[in-house]
């Protein structure tokens, strides 16, 4: 049974709605998705670097996120057919690990925990595929590296690219 | 550079004699690490499975471990020749997450936390070698596991052993 990797953060748990809510409240912006392609809110506002990224290291910021449409009925699938592990650069952020373990158990329930990673470098995983909307995550990852479509991703060229969780489910089921 | 996957409990962090200490002061007993040889506590004590492994779920238990002799010089030594994954099954008790982090900050500070991992099935790993305590974390493992000698694993025949530091260097450097 091949085994497919999967990444968390804007792969299955829906950050950059919560992090821009919070950000356009704090600091009187009107801040949408549209102001985030091929960039990050970071690099957007390097001045407040610190603070936008202070708030994912509130210990609770990762426990409420929305589940990226269609993830959960297409990983129940997959699962079927593939073996599947979480694979997410919880080292990133080492407060949210509770919160990350949490949200996983509450929104992906069929899965076993003993196949959630918390990492940092993903060269690590072993795997025949990882699905991540960082691309310097497949560097020396031994699998095939694919490519979730992000606002931050949408120059990068050198994967192949899914936008949804749709075309997920074609490339492994169709 | 060849790339080692270190496992922790038992290998880097002296795990059995705080749990014996404390479960000796509350149930009066005065077991040893003799006591436990080609065992486990739960195993000896089945009746007291549930409180022998509520020790491991206090948020806190792992935090204050001590060193295993040699670890620190022989992984500051080897980090010069190999690549060193820290890989620990915190997935057992998912309430250790933070307490493991910061114990391998505080007593490995050399190393780079993106080169740890909180797993369940190791597996997952992709190394040349995993140095593990537990010889069913090799199943399905990609390299070459290497049994760290602890009291419960002495009967297990099929894994090169290495029963300290010391060995550990001999084995990689020598």
């Amino acid at each position: 049974m091949k085994r497919i990797a999967i990444d968390m953060d804007e792969v299955v748990a829906d950050l950059i709605p919560k992090h821009l809510t919070l950000f356009n409240r704090d600091y009187e912006e009107t801040l949408t998705i549209e102001d985030l392609k091929n960039t990050k809110l970071k690099f957007l506002r390097p001045h407040l670097h610190d603070e936008i990224c202070g708030y994912l290291e509130d210990p609770t910021f990762f426990r409420d996120l929305e589940v990226i449409e269609g993830s959960q009925e297409v990983i129940q699938e997959l699962h079927e057919h593939y073996e599947i592990f979480i694979a997410t650069a919880a080292m990133d952020y080492p407060t949210s690990f509770t919160a990350k373990y949490e949200w996983l158990k509450e929104h992906f329930p069929f899965l076993n925990d003993q196949n959630f990673v918390f990492c940092g470098n993903k060269s690590i995983i072993h795997a025949d595929y990882l699905i991540d909307d960082h691309p310097n995550k497949f560097e020396g990852f031994v699998g095939q590296g694919i490519l979730f479509t992000a606002a931050h991703n949408l120059q990068e060229t050198n994967y192949v690219r899914v936008n949804n969780w749709q075309e997920i489910r074609a490339f492994f089921l169709e």
